[in-house]
């Protein structure tokens, strides 16, 4: 029994990632997202979206790494993606929250779970790449579709909303094709800065 | 890219599913849970558990499961589990939420999910019936971890929790003896009467 104990401990402990918020709000624009219902949505897209992958996926994989992703933010809190200080010590402050947090596991799953979260930020293989498109699209959904609310709380333009997101076509053309009618579409109703 | 505009909207349309609230209060108590984040939260209960099931389970399709099962409620709305009046027509309501949710999809994306859904309700298979085990359990591991904040407020008994509960052994014989040793605990520990 030690080792559903273990496994409850961890259950428990990522209760946490719902009291983690974002900079996106909802797209009724009623407050700020989480990270655990962002999580849940980003997996919702992998599963309608699988099919604009660049390259074969295997949909679990992506799945279970867009659900345990943001996990390290528990310990090392949401860096908000147009951040710069933020982001020169991002990858160590989130790596000691994945020692952590992924140790409170029997090891096996401890080892698993810490492997598929590095193998998200390394966004090497063909399902990190599928899962970082699917991380930096939804965002820019919510966005487009509350008005652009933290675009303009944040004085970003359409030149930072490009470039931050261009990424998106290493994991998939077409909907990097869409992204940019989105930013593009976004600048014409004037809810995004030129 | 009429296919890829329905996937749009239809993940746009899901992002209600954050503003339904459940009764169930989050362990540090601060806020009831929501739709959305109860969803994650299964799925990851569904990765770390699966181990526990009876029988062998497809683990993508009880994830998949367990994210969208309650999509539904955007529409038809949360119906509290010991709500016996509530429960008489929730199916009907939940069938027609369905019906309009799914559909916004393209055909084959709608018949995929909505066979999904069934599949879930009826729990007929090894991985409806695990699925549904994960779902009853997660309640249960918060008001065990918050003091049992919702039983409380709503004069929920042990007896209620057990009969309520029960049915977890179907997907799960392991996880029914884990969760029948929470149910005691509380009762020891005064969160839960007897």
């Amino acid at each position: 029994m030690d080792r559903l104990r273990k496994q409850l401990a961890f259950l428990v402990e990522i209760d946490k990632l719902k009291g983690i918020v974002r900079r996106s709000k909802l797209i009724d624009k009623s407050r700020v997202e989480n990270d655990a219902e962002h999580s849940w949505h980003l997996a919702m897209m992998a599963i309608i979206l699988s099919e604009y992958a660049n390259e074969k996926v295997d949909l679990q994989k992506v799945i279970s790494m867009l659900l345990i992703h943001d996990l390290v933010e528990i310990d090392a809190g949401d860096t908000y993606a147009y951040d710069i200080d933020g982001h020169k010590d991002k990858f160590e402050r989130e790596q000691k929250a994945a020692e952590r947090i992924f140790n409170i596991l029997p090891e096996d799953q401890a080892s698993q779970l810490y492997d598929l979260w590095i193998e998200f930020e390394k966004s090497e293989t063909p399902e990190a790449r599928f899962a970082a498109a699917i991380d930096r699209l939804e965002p820019l959904l919510l966005n487009h579709y509350n008005g652009g609310a933290t675009w303009k709380e944040n004085h970003i333009t359409s030149e930072m909303v490009l470039n931050k997101n261009k990424f998106i076509q290493e994991g998939s053309e077409a909907l990097w094709e869409m992204a940019q009618e989105l930013i593009r579409k976004s600048v014409q109703d004037g809810i995004l800065k030129p």
